[in-house]
């Protein structure tokens, strides 16, 4: 988001007024349970998401079957449960709800250049699609040009683009 | 959109240039013929919809059977056609294609006070909801407090919250 010269929503103030409430409309319609972080402006932005980002992204190369569920209960830190996600005690919590062992060594993993090598690269690759906010879908085809959807709310188009129907929130537990 | 000091999201390089790719799939989806103007950012914005808004509104206090024609109107002219609609010029156009007489009554209304303090008060009104942007959705229910969504994307959601499913684009024509 940093890259494209965006700026998160809630630092405008009729949309940060707005979002608590689309929130709980969206988190009702999806069957989520999320709410806006107090703290989301003052700490979730500041301290960003570098490390585990690098956390992933160490675990996508060294443990790929523990990258999903890693990504969902960092979500769930920050939308359900409000908790952080920017320092190595959250790296360890993280691990030990999933039942990742042996986290220390994917810590200093995320220390290496090769792990900051690869998320570089692949956010400059997100950057070069035309990212600026998340979640980005690219649909790549040969011989066309990426089709580029950028929102939650775009998954309608998103499936209409695959010749799929999209018929409404699953209203299960994800 | 000004009073909430939003800016619209094409004055944002990244999502000026997203805009136009999902512009055209929104058309696809919504089975619409919309594409981005050209001179979206250069002619539109800064001449602003305030004689149309206007225009609107005498017709919705004095010829109410043709505010939704006219307003369908000037939304093709901006999103299908690429015309203008800030001249009274336009309005006579616009008149002309849906059929409505006596334009210049209609007209004149525009410069009066009522109809500028209607449309002040209506903008007001819509300000204190907390809109910055449009569409915008408020739904009241009586001993609740309003439920307010902004764009297109949340018709889902306020269908949900309606106790209505949202079974997708209805692909007919407008």
């Amino acid at each position: 988001m940093k890259s494209s010269g965006n700026r998160p929503p809630i630092l405008l103030p009729a949309k940060a007024q707005y979002m608590p409430n689309d929130l709980r409309m969206l988190s009702k319609y999806w069957g989520f349970n999320l709410s806006l972080n107090p703290n989301f402006a003052t700490e979730i932005i500041p301290n960003g998401t570098i490390l585990p980002q690098r956390f992933l992204t160490a675990l996508e190369q060294n443990a790929p079957k523990y990258l999903i569920p890693a990504a969902r209960e960092f979500w769930k830190r920050i939308w359900e449960t409000h908790q952080s996600i920017h320092e190595e005690e959250h790296l360890k919590e993280v691990a030990k709800s999933i039942g990742l062992e042996n986290v220390e060594k994917y810590i200093e993993m995320t220390k290496s250049a090769k792990i900051r090598d690869i998320l570089k690269q692949r956010t400059t690759e997100a950057v070069e699609t035309g990212a600026f906010g998340a979640p980005w879908f690219v649909i790549r085809k040969e011989g066309e040009q990426n089709r580029c959807f950028w929102g939650s709310d775009r998954l309608p188009v998103v499936l209409n683009e695959c010749g799929v129907d999209f018929v409404g929130a699953m209203k299960s537990k994800m």
